[in-house]
């Protein structure tokens, strides 16, 4: 082991920058013990030196080509996020042949494959761990360690902020509104959580989850995106009275041989699965492998150290030259990867959930029942508190596997009868995987 | 992306072997897309040709020097399996410069440092992946993932076959013996089970990722080690009674500073823990590291394509000359580790399950609770159920946090009492990890 020192220029200094900045001085000894590598950071450049607070001991500068030109910089570290300034860095240094390591998903999300192809060009690398899944090494687990595996599935819970804001729903029986203030009061929602609770940030992480396991070219444009924005805390209790907690999954799965489902949505998960378990800010991803079968990988999605613990890694991971060597190698994110067959949602076979406020008249259910059994949906079971008659009152379904056209179909015939409230409430619904229930 | 065809030598071709053929074959087209690469299995080294029934249509051979000599084998992949053959063939290979590719931790818990020395002299890497936790990548997270974490914890369910019986002990209410009979039935459990229930397996498995994780030259020697085959059902009963999951688990982790507490033993984990939650023949690993905090690695912890999985995983990951370089750079198992200072066992704090069989004559409660409290032992929890006078009857008591070695001495100050039946039954409990109770 000689020793050996790696200059780092670090793109943006925000909550994680400042994580990266303290692993590196604290585990410098470790650090050196593992790898016979010292690191450090010889430019931190930041939008405007005056704003950039606490910085002072830090080599601020706001010049980022002159950081990425500079012959003792050997990984440029992006943390800028979004998808302008962070991209002219990127494309700037991988040009120059200089290996990039990024957290930035939307970017990823949105230019992937180009950046990449470019990468390849100049002999450079882009290093992403921390894109996805916060300090949880999916990414390496994906394109390295299941590499014998043809992947059927994803499942994930990839959003720390949605999944905070479920927990609380569920454990305190809250409102949206009042977890959606806690989250940002305990840090773990924006001031606008927009990109959160829609789904879309969950989407994104998708798309490179997905790219990288299906070796196909996904776009955000390939998956059906449902928030939990809009979701009653109603529903919560009732999908916790039959057994399920609702999460926010990501969910990418092989059908018909090679037809991609992809989605975001928030999804009844039965009580038995692993993933019911995943509470608060954390993160899972349940990936099920042809010869592995159903693993899954759970941490912090976000915050500073554990998103930073990615990236350091990822840091340590190019300057010993084993992710250059694998990205030079794997077909990752290839621009010889195609487009995706994808699955039109109405296609989709899943169980499903309906809350109907149906009026409490005689031969309600029957009606209900009818439409149902017409367009080929079968119960799986039925739910209705006693109430009195003649007012509106939530009757919960649950079927058993179903096509989702049909079920939409179902929902607009049932909204349009004058017995029922609309909008009728439509989930989906996902059980205990099979590998999981027995041995 | 280079076309390259990657030689490879199989020493042993049972259950796993059989499996790493079969991926081998099947996914060669996906591995041909993702890698550049093409795999061929050159030679199949087998005791006696003669017996290697199903697998005439493979290139079978005798002579294992020969085949590991052979220009054209790139990788040797060693699934004997214990240590004297394996040990002689590994040693031949990376002294030849040859890349080894092994699933044996009996040999590693055994002679790590000497082997990993051999292989780094002769610019040879060792890969075993396939290890630790079957299919489960922890091997890969803990050397490379988690690199910029000090490690502060492992808490690991390693052995499928003492958690298979454990589960249906559990889910099913059995004894052990028949718990143990159906695992032998369904394939989970050897003729001679010793290795396994004794939980020396597992001890073998945390002496590899312990040895990892601290960068320590571990031994078996320095771990505390309890099998599962002495406990009862009862145990597992009351245990769920007070909210507890019975597991074997193996554990090591940092105290005051530097020591390490290294043990293997069935332990009572809370429900909420999500360790609680692993069944059947699946394993996971928790790990608590100093940037990422609690992090999880669940799956097949056994079984043929798992296992191959990671064999197969490691072929690739030494083709592409990634896990060569991140073994000549890293200290992994480095011969300049030192050894652990060791706590001994009697310092361990930790919470306790007692269950003693006491007599139900007045008075008893007393001698135990002022027993306990002289040796400065506070009940967290006591559970005796209305039983006829002048019986023994179980009575289950939990702690807080104690010392062992206080505990090991009330128990034989109890044990001594006429009015109890010896021996009380004594394990160790964890609770919910901190990090995973809130967000």
């Amino acid at each position: 082991m000689g020793e050996k020192t790696i200059g780092v220029a670090l793109l943006g200094c925000g909550v994680v920058g400042s994580g990266v900045v303290r692993i590196l001085a604290e585990q410098r000894q470790l650090l050196r013990e593992r790898t016979g590598m010292t690191f450090d950071i010889r430019h931190v450049v930041v939008r405007d030196k005056s704003k950039a607070r606490g910085l002072d001991h830090l080599p601020l500068t706001t010049d980022a080509r002159a950081a990425i030109d500079d012959p003792n910089v050997d990984v440029v570290v992006e943390l800028i996020g979004g998808t302008s300034a962070a991209r002219e860095y990127i494309e700037y240094a991988v040009s120059k042949g200089k290996s990039v390591v990024t957290a930035n998903k939307s970017l990823l999300a949105q230019r992937g494959p180009e950046l990449f192809a470019l990468a390849q060009e100049n002999n450079a690398c882009i290093a992403f761990e921390a894109s996805c899944g916060g300090g949880i090494p999916i990414i390496e687990a994906i394109m390295r360690s299941l590499v014998a595996n043809r992947i059927d599935a994803l499942v994930g819970i990839v959003n720390g902020t949605c999944n905070f804001i479920l927990t609380k729903m569920t454990q305190n029986g809250w409102s949206y509104e009042q977890a959606l203030k806690q989250a940002q009061k305990e840090g773990f929602a924006e001031a606008d959580p927009t990109l959160d609770v829609s789904g879309r940030d969950a989407a994104q992480k998708l798309v490179v989850l997905a790219s990288l396991a299906f070796n196909a070219r996904v776009t955000e444009r390939d998956l059906h995106v449902e928030g939990i924005d809009r979701l009653q805390d109603i529903d919560i209790k009732y999908a916790a009275e039959m057994g399920y907690v609702i999460k926010l999954l990501a969910i990418a799965e092989r059908v018909h041989g090679d037809q991609l489902a992809l989605r975001v949505h928030p999804t009844l998960v039965h009580k038995g699965n692993v993933l019911a378990d995943v509470s608060g800010s954390f993160n899972a991803v349940s990936v099920y492998g042809s010869a592995l079968g159903h693993a899954l990988f759970y941490g912090r999605g976000a915050g500073q150290l554990p998103t930073a613990s990615a990236v350091v890694a990822d840091i340590v991971n190019v300057a010993l030259g084993v992710t250059p060597l694998a990205f030079k190698q794997l077909s990752v994110f290839s621009a010889a990867n195609r487009p995706p067959r994808v699955l039109p949602i109405e296609e989709l076979q899943s169980r499903y959930y309906l809350r109907l406020m149906a009026m409490d008249v005689p031969g309600v259910m029957a009606q209900i029942t009818r439409i149902l059994g017409e367009n080929g949906i079968s119960l799986s079971a039925i739910l209705q508190h006693e109430a009195n008659l003649n007012q509106f009152v939530p009757i919960v379904i649950t079927t058993h596997l179903a096509n989702e056209g049909s079920v939409r179909r179902s929902v607009m015939q049932l909204d349009a009868l004058k017995t029922i409230q609309a909008p009728t409430v439509c989930l989906r619904v996902i059980d205990q995987p099979k590998e999981f229930a027995g041995n």
